[in-house]
């Protein structure tokens, strides 16, 4: 970590992040661990920072998720040596992972299909071995196999047969939580998704298998209050910041939102004040107008982090956001040409994916910078 | 410049780049400013990239645009030293430009307010000048001041009297042709943007002030054949690579695209193939769907670069892409787990973004990578 300038001199755009505020998302979702009588381990494809994971991972067993290979390699290198990659595995990977292995890593893949697992059987027996999970559709349709279906058995065998490879147990991801409309809803979701993760577990065993691993886990499921008896550990990853759809889905609130986007005012129009932080520095994501329009490509705030009523990034442009009001007349005379404003993020896995550091103000008029990685 | 591994080994997402169809759009719009008597100044806000520009510039005078200050170091560490800065400066951007002037960069920026101008106006006389151009606004209601307005004229005024600030003449951009239905539309904004720009100069002139610098550009209203006396340069950005939006407004063919997602079939669904290129590796733009919604988040070739009919990527997450097709079966045999598509973006400049390299098949079945930045 090096310190950056002082908040003034930052050039803009750029991401800050409110220590105390990650601190107590992290210190949310490890209670939830611990009270569920679960393992933590953190995805840390939405953070991508050594820094944030040491954070998640305090107290926990030091695993994480991660969903690419530059972060498994990131990661490796900061001292994090369990890791699990998420994202269905091809062969074009595996050199990479190979790598890891011989160097001491602990890393598991998933696959979803006889096909998968085929595809990277040909690895020799004394080589550390590559652990797999099998991928379970908890139903969201995205990736996996039906926990009640014949493939999840086919799909072990194959495993077990492959000199090299181990079978770990069982992974599921209910994306689906994040569409979720109320509460009710997102605690029906997550009853789904630990009881396929459960199914499939009980089926592997009964054939025969060992399932070390149960792990089931998004930020909108690990936050209900449901047992998760059975289940050895959940992958979280959005929780280290929330964002405005998490607080629109009830998961948190704009209070706990740990990273904003610190922008400056470079022109006032007569519909609109223009910011230096557009398409790229935003994202195009709009996932939280599926609860409220009136959100655009985030919700801004003044410099020092206070919401202006109704005031949001209506449309974006590659470097340039344009900042209108629901309703009521837009504040030029409080944001002059020049001055800073902080946007919420609607997604913020993708709005701080380019960035290349966080600052991170330590309360007493310096920040520092925390490293992160990115691309692939 | 170095090697990367054979295609088959790159693990993906990965950016592709056609070299032999880069230089076509580069000859393309190189003709088109030679016969219209204009400099080119292309945008690499697009490309980022230093190879991509020595092609771009290739016979040209040499000056670029960019859009970051992450773009303006990297390309006069790289040899560019003629470089306008297009989006609104602000007083915090000042320290890195001033660096640059010192070590001998041409640097112009851009204003569009009085209120703007006396924000950067406090540089001391004896410091190489930092050139200003007024950004007028034609029509696109992004950023500007109306060609007509008494504005302008305050604007120059109040450059005019700021020690170390020299004018150098007005910028305009028609970005609202991205969106023209047709060929007659697009027409219509180029004539605006440049009449815009012409009326902005000649008032200048008529209240004493040299206009050296005349700039317009977007790559739809360029690649007009609207004649261009008076103006001095064009900014276009896109063509170099181009893509399906650009497709779509009928300023290029599918076949002109120089960019793709080289990305792989990491599982079958009933639904949908996944792929590992998802929301991060494509962007979440989905402009081209303006004109045809059954192009979703990008268009699959297979891996040679033929697009495969109806299929498109209808819907991504983080690291996650769902290829349907529009209508009929899709094509599971043709594209088993572990075998590889491209993917044409809607929006090149979003989607190339957060790569760190290019990698720029040689012809001989070696690959060179290209380096390029991000970020800000």
């Amino acid at each position: 970590m090096q310190h950056a300038d002082a908040l003034a001199d930052i050039a803009t755009p750029a991401i800050l992040l409110d220590r105390r505020r990650l601190e107590a998302n992290c210190a949310r979702m490890s209670a939830r661990a611990a009270s569920a009588g679960v393992r933590l381990r953190p995805h840390l494809k939405t953070a991508k920072s050594a820094a944030v994971a040491a954070l998640a991972t305090a107290g926990q067993f030091g695993g994480i998720t991660v969903s690419t290979l530059a972060e498994l390699a990131y990661f490796f290198e900061a001292g994090f040596t369990d890791l699990t990659y998420a994202v269905g595995i091809v062969p074009s990977k595996l050199p990479a992972i190979h790598r890891l292995l011989a160097r001491g890593a602990r890393i598991q893949v998933v696959v979803d299909s006889v096909q998968g697992v085929e595809a990277i059987a040909g690895r020799q027996a004394g080589q550390p071995p590559l652990r797999v999970l099998i991928e379970i559709d908890c139903g969201g349709h995205r990736a996996g196999v039906a926990p009640d279906s014949a493939a999840l058995l086919d799909i072990a065998r194959r495993i077990g047969a492959a000199p090299g490879l181990a079978l770990e147990g069982v992974l599921t991801h209910a994306g689906h939580a994040y569409h979720a409309q109320d509460g009710q809803a997102r605690t029906a979701i997550a009853l789904q998704e630990r009881d396929a993760a459960l199914l499939a577990a009980q089926r592997l065993r009964e054939a025969g298998f060992a399932v070390p691993v149960v792990s089931i886990g998004s930020t909108p499921t690990a936050l209900t209050d449901i047992p998760l008896d059975g289940i050895t550990e959940i992958r979280p990853g959005v929780y280290v910041f929330f964002d405005l759809s998490q607080a629109r889905l009830g998961v948190c609130s704009t209070d706990d939102i740990a990273v904003s986007v610190l922008a400056t005012v470079i022109g006032h129009q007569a519909g609109h004040l223009l910011v230096d932080a557009g398409a790229l520095a935003l994202s195009k994501d709009i996932s939280a107008n599926e609860y409220d329009a009136a959100i655009g490509y985030g919700l801004v705030c003044d410099e020092q982090g206070q919401l202006i009523d109704g005031l949001h990034v209506a449309d974006v442009h590659q470097e340039h956001g344009f900042l209108k009001t629901a309703a009521g007349a837009l504040p030029y005379a409080r944001l002059p040409v020049g001055s800073r404003v902080r946007i919420l993020p609607n997604h913020a896995c993708m709005t701080v994916a380019p960035y290349r550091q966080y600052l991170v103000p330590d309360g007493a008029g310096g920040i520092e910078a925390w490293d992160k990685t990115g691309g692939w």
